[in-house]
């Protein structure tokens, strides 16, 4: 593993600005990124707007044009300046890239009579690169682990809830039925959820003195169990406060591009390639 | 208790197959069966769908017959490869296990003029079947253990609620009256509790600008005390963390079928019964 | 305090059956009397239903006299078998037991045009004997401590959510203006509650696009801060856990009829005088 | 910074009843101007009433006018009796001082066709004032405490909240369309964010089969990941009640109006002017 050759000249420089976070050049290309991405969701969301999209469609087509030959050009210079590149191709962020820029050009090549309906649909696709954001956000990995250790614990509770979803539904549409517009069980189902979840929209209510009892029961009982999965995250958020203080590290490795490492790791956590000591870059290439 | 004589040939087999779950052929029967249980739900449920209903009536029925019987056989074996047959027909799950047979078969001996719906009704019943997967997920029991502790305070907590909710529907009765949608009290109550609980229909709202003021408090209201059962289970979910540690095992008793054993009982806490103990299953037959 | 002659003979005998909770007699009385409450809410909510009220309205009538003069020989035995009467009738319940029994004499003496109106109205009021059923939940002592150790905070909490309600709702009437249905500030104001403690009626809903961006932000703000009095509530009912666990005792004074004692107190900690000891009762007698 | 010499005579005096909370007069100025706020508050929504604006125009109008007034002396009596008025203008309360007094002047100068709509505005800025209110609030800088504890977690939590409601936004738009009121993708993901947050207006509600079953699943998720930012504040608030429990103290610097110093602080905390003790006042100045 560790035979493998460190990066040099050019291509450690643009990994350095590209993955990197902690130099000026760094900061700024990541900054850049974001308000590019930032822009090009904007776009792809006022040209769903007809307003909009008669009077500005010339103006959005070549502002997604620049955005993506832009995005295809980040996308290959990550290939490049990295290591291994399957494993960045394959990792989560590898395939949005990707995702997120393939899209525009096969509209370009499937022209035809169903190319506004189709054409719109992979260009919706691309909205995807959003999920490029939360790879900035430190703060997050905290979150998701008390997210994870609480996983199996809020699954079971959802799999308890979609059960008494199936049960109150069934028993909704025997007392209501399609009279009221509780046309299938399938249908009264997805009204329990909207009850149960205190979402309450409205286009279906009971009508009936027993229908409107149950749903009562529904609501209560939703309240009532809507605490559950707070007192698990709270409890697990609370205990693992203690543990994770030393994790949140911005550095990332230049072999395998995997993130967060401890403040004292030497090596790659995944790939056991060597990492270099940030704050001190400066330093260290003047000694 | 302990002179019952163990389970012996087929039949303890059968009962490792049907109760257990760490050999692979229980692991596997489980899965089936887990799989046969969703089949039979949905089945039940897009037969509700009157454009599905109209289609594929005939495969619908036949797929709950074959459901049915095989449902059928596992109930038999289940009660055959048992010591004490009556704790398991009586017991929570036994009772569904019937519920979820026998509807399809009463459905055959009373045809006639009030059949459709008789029988859409019967049928129903057997979404029941859908409590079984319940027992296949081990970790409920924590969240089945928190929810105890607390269940005192939370029934308290829904009384109280119940109790504002009878006044507050009173004063919004009279103050919006009928010609406002509050038609009576009942129904007035029934608004108040879809309002306290967040869900909010929209089907009935208060129209007077003091119907809307007291409208106002209630939901402040509702918003403060959703703390309450929320803190509840918090705090006793944190406490219990600590506690029920070692009670996770998926043994069952080859006797009484009751579950959940701890990981050093040597006899079943229900009934008495020697457990075996169970990863070391093979090495012991060895010896 | 203490020179206060004990109660005697008969009256000491009621007052045992009326306000103490540990005797079978007493036992009895408490449970008479909540399916008594329970009864005269149930005939009070049916009979604002027109269908039931016009085919039921004599039996309705006769009901509610019965438990009407039931409930007034309670009130007077209540005063009679204590020592200090004033105590009780200026109380909390006092006032509440009074309130429950004489709406339905008055409505004997106003009779007249206005009578339909006034004499609902009136009978109305007697809901409010469904608050003596809070006096039967011994568990419900914990909650309201709990809540009020949390008060000063949560009211805090909702007036600074009052506040960002008027600030909001007025942005929203500028914004959207009476022709989107904001007729003024304070519907604006009360739409902006309903959003913003998730309850969301759907009666009023923003229809500009700058509308629908505020309303958005108002209600990722709500969900953002729901979980501020939750918080609060978790962390103080934590608190409180490990301190009052002997706190609920069911007895009552014989004198001020205070209600709730330590298990450990000897004299009545509001007015001083002597508690019996509850469990021993009978052997003591016997001594 | 402690050469600056202490307020002497009147301008003492004035000092110690506008910004002090202690002494009696203190705190008469602060209820004089809570109802004073209240008052002028409730004017402003009831003239947005058409009803109310018809009939009691000229009322509203010079009430406003006195308000005005009032709140104009108390502005400048605050900027003389300070040492540095400059850090009152510019701190928070100072602006919305401002705010909350001069667009009823402006409404005087700008007449003519324009009149109404504009005048109406600008009066409504002076809602703002309402923020003084929270001036008097001690126990409100615990809860900004805990807030401002988990501000980082909760801004990742509402930014990936903002990220999904944009994928989930985008799906449905994809899948209802137009036809079934999903407009255009800002107008499905203000949807997604209402269904997220289980406000659920009803204004716009999935029809198709497959929208119902997305919007299920995005209410299951907005009902398991509610309890994410419910669960940081717990956390946050329980390991912040046992550290500040010495801040809350109501005095004021004489010199910068910077509020809250510990009880055992000599000198401000923020420009380290010498603080006098504040109970003991008057003993003081016998002494």
């Amino acid at each position: 593993m560790k035979n493998e050759k460190p990066l040099k000249g050019w291509k450690a420089k643009i990994h350095e600005i590209i993955y990197g976070t902690h130099t000026p050049a760094g900061k700024l290309f990541d900054i850049l990124l974001l308000v590019l991405i930032m822009y090009s969701i904007l776009i792809v969301m006022l040209e769903s707007v007809p307003r909009f999209d008669t009077d500005y469609h010339e103006f959005f087509n070549i502002s997604e044009w620049v955005v993506t030959i832009l995005f295809s050009i980040e996308y290959i210079l990550r290939i490049i300046c990295i290591n291994r590149p399957k494993k960045y191709i394959f990792s989560f962020f590898g395939i949005i890239d990707f995702l997120s820029t393939v899209p525009k050009y096969l509209s370009f090549f499937f022209m035809g009579s169903q190319y506004f309906t189709a054409f719109r649909a992979l260009r919706l696709l691309r909205v995807f690169r959003i999920l490029k954001l939360v790879r900035f956000v430190g703060e997050s990995n905290k979150l998701a682990n008390a997210l994870k250790a609480s996983r199996t614990k809020i699954s079971v509770f959802v799999f308890f809830v979609l059960i008494v979803s199936v049960l109150l539904g069934t028993l909704m549409y025997l007392i209501e039925g399609p009279q009221h517009g509780f046309n299938s069980i399938p249908h009264s189902v997805y009204w329990t959820i909207v009850t149960l979840t205190t979402v309450g929209y409205g286009d279906i209510s009971p009508q009936t003195p027993l229908g409107q009892f149950l749903a009562t029961l529904i609501m209560i009982i939703g309240y009532g169990i809507i605490a559950v999965p707070t007192g698990i995250v709270s409890a697990e958020y609370a205990s693992n406060m203690k543990q994770n203080k030393s994790m949140d590290e911005g550095r990332s490795c230049p072999n395998c591009s995997a993130e967060v490492h401890r403040s004292d790791a030497d090596y790659c956590r995944k790939c056991g390639y060597k990492l270099e000591e940030d704050e001190d870059d400066n330093t260290e290439k003047k000694a």
